[in-house]
């Protein structure tokens, strides 16, 4: 007998290290090992119905059906579901989004974390976190991720058992006060989407081979400063990756960049306050043009008075670490 | 005896393919080929003379002794000159910098270069191009290409003989028709130096090793482009080419760029301009915050509109292909 569904909540993150580039895009294999900080206060709500009396699986976000591409990411999803459950219903996938648009913060990580969880839970699996993760990235990299809370590490792996994501060990006053300030310049669509974005700079930039060995090795440099709780050194690499993936895009053909003038503004503007005052906050930038900062919950306030001065127009929305993905019962739809 | 000494000029460069980086400091080896364009409207100005009469080596600028750092270079381009004709006399030099500091293109190609080309004449060398090109690669790695006029190629070679400059051959209707429009955002001296960018560069940038690969095959593919005349591959590959060169200090430790928002926003306005236009139209930017745009004489007037439209407040400066080393008599200063 199916179980009664629940809902599956599971929250956005931020890579530290970034995932950028697929060596096997049907397997969705990342190139290089990731690590990222679930986030708390942007989420994505999900419960999946196992349902005989579809003629298809279905998707709705806030109440509206999704494009094509969003459903075939889905898809891939409720299939690997399926195929371990044995089962071959359709599925009703409904989904609340908490992550708003004005946060600069995509959701397909935790809308496509939640579905791993909510469907595999309507499924009757009985799943570790390690196991959702693999089913997560099936629909998109980033939600392999989102399955566990604090700091997360995507093994890229050689195979689909072997590319999953763990919780990495930090300090556990790091932990409580490291703090994520999204910086929102823009909230329109960017103009070449994150896959095609990696597609090209994987198929074209110069420096792609050197992007994924230093890539491993600033991961390798991090996980002792996280253990550490060694926040200016957690930034500082952070920082320093961020900036080496998008020079990936500077040295494709034809070169781009995600990049805005106010991006560049602010990632200079910070070192250069950093160095003066000085104030351990630290910039990582994913591929669009906002800027999240990275601070410790003491230097919140100076972080934010300092934004307000340089970058007026600029929304800022503060965050801290989240948990892995949470369950709720049918009838309570969370809030 | 010692012939009457004659007034070298040299005329600036700006890189097509880049120099950034050096395999052997004291040979003052590049660690790629690079190619360049000599330019027209820019040059210094220099008189040497072997003078038993005096302590030591001075030099003026425009009449002002220059800083010791100066000094230095200038040294060891004359030192080197003084070992070829056996000459142990210091040297004044005389100086006319016609680079004005307003069109953001460094004098010392241009100083080194005439420096080299003076000081030779005056010590009663006759040296080729070639010759000369590597006296003042001694002073500056950009003078090395300053010594020829037109698209200049400098061999990186693997001793101080083999690395020197030579004329590229080019379609005469692209060496008559490119246009450089220099576009100005600050004269403010850079933050961090070229020599000392280059250094850091060198020994922390995860993409240095893939750069030098990029730029030779850069090169490789510019030269039937220069001999066929097509001037957008020209414009593609130099563009592509000092974007890879600029990513490269982004991959640095710790990260730095020679960029200003206004950089970046001028960039992508010129790519976003040239595809919708479409225009030919390429920037290419060295270790600073201004860029030059490559176009051709049909183009100039539609450029520099959309110039004053965007970027009203920077200065802009129009040249053309220049000569290489010119030489005027010593009572009749060049003007």
């Amino acid at each position: 007998m199916m179980p009664t569904p629940q809902w599956a909540r599971a929250h956005t993150n931020i890579a530290l290290i970034k995932y950028w580039g697929k060596k096997d895009p049907k397997l969705m294999l990342p190139a290089n090992d990731s690590l990222s900080l679930t986030l708390a206060d942007f989420y994505t709500d999900t419960l999946v119905r196992f349902r005989g009396d579809c003629p298809g699986d279905s998707l709705t976000i806030d109440g509206q059906p999704v494009s094509a591409g969003a459903l075939t990411k889905a898809v891939r999803v409720l299939d690997e579901v399926r195929r371990r459950a044995g089962l071959t219903l359709p599925a009703q996938v409904i989904s609340r989004n908490h992550v708003p648009t004005a946060a600069g913060l995509a959701s397909s990580a935790s809308g496509l974390a939640a579905l791993a969880a909510a469907a595999a839970q309507a499924a009757g699996l009985h799943l570790t976190e390690q196991e959702l993760s693999r089913i997560a990235r099936h629909g998109s990299g980033s939600a392999t991720r989102s399955v566990a809370g604090g700091f997360v590490r995507w093994y890229a792996g050689t195979d689909d058992a072997s590319s999953y994501a763990l919780p990495v060990a930090a300090a556990p006053a790091l932990l409580q006060d490291i703090r994520v300030l999204a910086v929102i310049f823009s909230d329109q669509p960017k103009a070449i989407g994150s896959t095609a974005g990696m597609a090209q700079t994987v198929a074209t930039s110069s420096y792609f081979p050197a992007w994924t060995e230093r890539a491993e090795r600033d991961l390798a440099a991090l996980l002792p400063a996280l253990a550490a709780g060694d926040f200016p050194r957690v930034g500082a690499i952070a920082e320093g990756n961020a900036l080496a993936m998008h020079a990936l895009t500077w040295a494709a053909r034809p070169p781009f960049t995600y990049f805005l003038p106010a991006t560049l503004a602010l990632v200079q503007g910070i070192q250069a306050w950093r160095a003066a005052a000085p104030v351990p906050v630290y910039a990582t930038i994913d591929a669009g043009p906002n800027v999240k900062l990275l601070t410790l919950a003491d230097h919140v306030a100076a972080v934010q008075e300092w934004l307000a001065d340089h970058f007026p127009t600029a929304r800022v929305v503060v965050t801290h670490a989240g948990p892995g993905i949470q369950y709720y019962p049918e009838r309570k739809e969370p809030r």
